[in-house]
């Protein structure tokens, strides 16, 4: 029923057999993980899991409250004696809780070792550092995976649609049972940097510093347009059974995978396909005249499809490409961004990257611009790479220095210095 | 078996229930067309046909001997007695050769009203306008929906691979057919520009002027990935069949459907889709907490998805896709482009426009260079507008009035002026 190498008409290729110069994939555990161990995940999670019962529902903006919930996260250092140094990473829209740990489904590493870890900008010696899973996801936070407590049956469908606000109003609930009061940083990139948005503009008072990476204020019309080509290939595939495959134990991994194509294009930039694979072929110099993956980009876009229908839920895309698309922190301020963040005392820092053309510089300017009106504290950089959108996951030296530098001048700012949980490195 | 309707999954909305507000959506004739009808063009188009027997072989990049063959054309205008005003067109992607009268299939006007017609810069009362269906394609000249004459079945993926070469070859013997020797203008945007360059270069003494729009010498990576997201999309579909659906009267539309709409995003820019929808709602102002296209862009791409799978065969998708992924004119050159156009005599005018960024100007830049190196005639023009790639099929006035300039130019030039047909406008 599950077939990872269902993309490859003729044969499976693995990421080594393809060759790639220049392009690092890390490899997949041995034992391909099984349908049920993802949906494992969904309800019962390798993390901590919060739960909150039926005297505790989430608000969520659809109107529906949403209870009993639980909210599966992970958390990294030591959360100091007044609770003043946790910081709070928010994940992209195929992200997960799993930023600095090796994933319990693919066993790759965690996603943000670039950021987080000992004497890296976010550094697990100094903060308490906190990554959930998003309501709407399918990695132990309450989705559209999960069981629903009132059936006994998986949610589907039936889950409510959820909001970046939802997920911010969840992860606001868990901060308070953690007994935080105060976030010494909210850090965020894409889908998170919206997180990171929305948290400064719902909860002013509980964000020190924000780091906004690589997002927007709201979707656009292109990026509503490429979530709505993902979602249709979603529900174009017969095994999405109308949102029910759960039951009969199938997966719309197909068409999962060529939404996940198509997305990951837009992760990249021209330039950096142009760089990383140009028009080279595939263990050949002549083409084959057949529709095997003569190119190298061929292959390496076949290998993201199926890679990520191992550990993604079709239907959890399908509610958080939704949740991005609503997206518009403006819409209750009459429109005007500038509003949203009146008399915000946050210490803004926003990032963006010049070859990101699905979140493009212009977007992050108007965050600033914004903020700029509202005389918040805020620094910007425009970070000159050709890695696209997907340099915020990546080892790109100026941006981590960027990182560094801010949440060292937060870090002083905050007067958290002599709480240093490390000493003097 | 064909359900327009199948990207709808709450009930179709007609483009006119969609109520955009401005966008012009040509309404699609009554009845809807039925895939016997869309089979019937494959042989036995709506166009005149111009077959070549077994002796007549067209010989393929591949290695194989195409035969017998046709191609299917239209032909506009007169053609003079010294049969010197001659104009081939050549069409995209998935455009064909009804360029200037409707549509068999879907009753739509002429894919190219803009540029083609009496008093239009190609001029149907002085030029002899001929527009034929590329070999690969599906609207009668021979493709992989035609039927193989060996074995009496449709020929889907036993059909040889075909190039852009392959498709000028075709032409030419066509051409040659007629009893042309030289043809007055070459013309063509996007795949049809590539065409325009490979006759320059595989013909260069039977093209007096050639006029490329939007294309570039060679497909780039990102480019390939989008095809490729197209083709396993395609594939995806259990309707697909290992490419045999013709057998059970079956068709992969949904997934031809959803490459359609990846492929409709790169036809249009980021602005023009802000411009034309930003984040407007369908009818409603408020969300509706569903996967209801809620957004305009959403309905506008359901509509493309689902209008195209009634007149475009799945199995040519898939091939003329692989056609332009390979182009490459420099390849035979050494790479070096400018090899490839030496000593050419052909007028050249390249037009690019600047929101286009699936062929965005550097690449006609690239052309235009190369032609600079050879000491060839080029005029190259680059449009401001922010409508994309599709720009070239739109009524772009800037764009319109340097076709004609430089159809005049070249008319003066080659010394039509006293051959007109139609006499002083």
């Amino acid at each position: 029923m599950f077939r990872p190498g269902f993309l490859w008409p003729k044969g499976r290729k693995t990421s080594e057999e393809a060759g790639f110069e220049m392009v690092t994939i890390q490899v997949l555990k041995t034992d391909t993980p099984q349908p049920g161990e993802r949906a494992n995940e969904a309800d019962n999670p390798t993390s901590q899991v919060m739960r909150f019962g039926p005297d505790q529902p989430l608000r969520l903006d659809c109107g529906v409250d949403l209870a009993p919930f639980q909210i599966a996260y992970q958390a990294y250092g030591t959360l100091n004696a007044d609770k003043s140094n946790a910081i709070l990473i928010c994940h992209a829209l195929t992200g997960d809780q799993h930023a600095f740990n090796d994933h319990p489904v693919t066993g790759k590493k965690g996603w943000w070792l670039t950021l987080i870890g000992p004497g890296k900008p976010i550094d697990t010696d100094r903060y308490y550092v906190i990554c959930a899973n998003v309501i709407g996801g399918c990695m132990g936070s309450t989705g559209p995976a999960s069981t629903n407590p009132a059936t006994g049956k998986i949610w589907g469908l039936d889950f409510p649609i959820v909001t970046i606000p939802d997920m911010v109003r969840a992860q606001a609930m868990l901060i308070d049972r953690l007994g935080i009061d105060t976030l010494f940083a909210v850090v965020g990139g894409s889908m998170g940097g919206m997180q990171v948005l929305q948290w400064t503009v719902a909860y002013p008072q509980r964000v020190f510093s924000a780091l906004a990476i690589a997002c927007a204020p709201k979707h656009s019309a292109q990026n509503i347009a490429f979530h709505e080509l993902g979602r249709q290939a979603v529900m174009a595939d017969p095994d999405w059974r109308g949102g029910r495959y759960y039951e009969d134990g199938a997966h719309p991994h197909r068409g999962l995978g060529v939404a996940r194509m198509a997305a990951h294009i837009t992760y990249l930039s021209d330039a950096a396909l142009h760089r990383k694979f140009g028009r080279r072929m595939q263990d050949r110099e002549l083409p084959t005249f057949s529709f095997d993956a003569d190119f190298q980009v061929e292959s390496y876009l076949r290998y993201q499809g199926s890679s990520f229908v191992e550990r993604f839920d079709a239907n959890s895309y399908l509610y958080l490409t939704r949740a991005m698309d609503y997206f518009d922190i403006a819409a209750d301020h009459n429109g005007v961004l500038a509003e949203a963040f009146r008399d915000i005392k946050t210490r803004f820092c926003v990032v963006s990257f010049t070859s990101d053309w699905l979140f493009p510089t212009s977007e992050s300017r108007a965050i600033v611009h914004a903020l700029n009106a509202s005389s918040a504290r805020v620094s910007f950089a425009e970070i000159e790479t050709d890695r696209g959108h997907d340099a915020f996951l990546l080892d790109v030296p100026e941006f981590i220095d960027i990182a560094r530098g801010f949440m060292t001048s937060a870090n002083i700012a905050r007067g958290l210095a002599g709480t240093s949980l490390a000493g003097p490195r």
